[in-house]
């Protein structure tokens, strides 16, 4: 079994890629929906509440977690890796590499909530890969809630105009290369690339999921068909249909709640 | 001392109006910036939160409570006023009455999250006082990112368009009066004055502080200035500069971290 973790329902893009890739694993995911969002809060504090979940996921006997949210795995990853030995991905090195070996001209752009922008981490890893390449990052914290808020309808007005104002520096960079550092962002990709024409888009949730089902090998009988169980810390009534944006065509079923503080 | 919270910052605009009312009294005020926004999180959820942060604020021996937050007055006043012996005051009744009082023509709208349009109690209380006005409700939950997150200039064209959006029913309903049920919405008026041409705003905090200081005598000796305390869930590094946003002219100074889920 392995857990995935998210702020909120960002992250089931990352688990519906995983789903996908290994379809015969057991997840367990859970999202931080009574908290959510991480992004404009402290690294502080989304350490604290990432503790707690990996508490949580560690219940269920998982072998390896993936931390499905830029903001957490900028803030917390380095935390949850010395605090507890089991292989935890997060989502940046996997978009580094992907954006590194995709840009022509050297000049990449990183998109995220304001804390991940803050911390940098993205940016760091990709000079870290390649220290030529000119990165510009810019936050972008009106995303998340265009998504959770459902303007997401292709040429949507006020998205197009949040995308304009946040991308168009990017433009004048002159960027070839976007790393979307946030896994709710893929869902209005439709309005990035409007402002960002002829720019490839990288999900980092997607890049995240390939890397972490090439490292490891599904433990599982042939023909085994993987189960998904999903948490959330406020009620879970209204998270079917609220996967389902995320989610496309795999069907989740419903969510249990949990007292994440508890843990 | 009376204490004062909100799902964030957005109660600081009535707790500016408090102090500007009763200059003597001490106030103690908590904003749940470690895990805002409420108004997209359910009633159970919003209870819980809010017994928590009472249970906080009467370690200081507080004489009254207000809850400055629409979506914590909707979901969770009449749980709080059972289980704690001390007067809550909420935005919904105040608001109500300065709604009643100011149609002329009998249409009154009422603007606020998802979960508090979705309960409805500004729409009850409304009705409750005069049955014949015709309640029009939407629920703007981009309203509170666009102020957090700083779309706030005047004529911003993101915030513009959102307001259009979300606020072109009402004009059509012939609203004379629009109830703000969310204490973030007096700081983007303009914006919603623009889609709204000749319609009177009630700011739900300013009429709950206007209450709660004519039924409450200060109960203070003659010329003692108040002190105000402030805390936050989050790490409060931010407070000072976010705080100014909603507090105008009045000082703050720094806020305390307190871990909520704990009381």
């Amino acid at each position: 079994m392995i857990g995935v973790f998210d702020s909120g329902l960002g992250g089931l893009t990352a688990l519906c890629e995983l789903a996908e890739l290994m379809p015969g694993e057991d997840f367990v995911y859970f999202g931080d929906t009574g908290r959510v969002p991480y992004g404009s809060k402290s690294a502080d504090t989304i350490i604290r509440y990432s503790e707690e979940i990996m508490r949580f996921l560690l219940g269920f006997g998982i072998r390896a977690a993936l931390v499905a949210c830029g903001t957490a795995s900028s803030a917390a990853l380095p935390t949850l890796r010395r605090k507890f030995a089991l292989p935890i991905f997060g989502v940046i090195d996997a978009a580094a590499e992907a954006a590194v070996r995709t840009t022509k001209n050297g000049r990449v752009g990183v998109i995220g909530t304001s804390t991940t922008i803050r911390l940098g981490a993205f940016a760091q890893k990709i000079n870290e890969l390649d220290p030529k390449i000119e990165v510009s990052s810019v936050a972008c914290p009106l995303f998340v809630h265009l998504v959770e808020d459902g303007f997401t309808a292709p040429g949507d007005p006020v998205t197009l105009a949040a995308a304009e104002r946040y991308l168009s520096p990017l433009r004048t960079a002159g960027i070839d290369t976007l790393v979307l550092g946030c896994t709710h962002y893929p869902i209005i990709s439709g309005a990035i690339a409007a402002a960002l024409p002829g720019v490839t888009l990288i999900s980092s949730g997607k890049a995240a999921a390939d890397m972490l089902a090439s490292a490891l090998k599904e433990d599982i009988s042939p023909g085994k068909k993987g189960t998904i169980r999903c948490f959330v810390s406020d009620t879970p009534e209204s998270f079917e249909s609220a996967a389902r944006v995320f989610m496309g065509d795999i069907p989740l079923g419903s969510a249990e709640f949990v007292d994440i503080s508890k843990y």
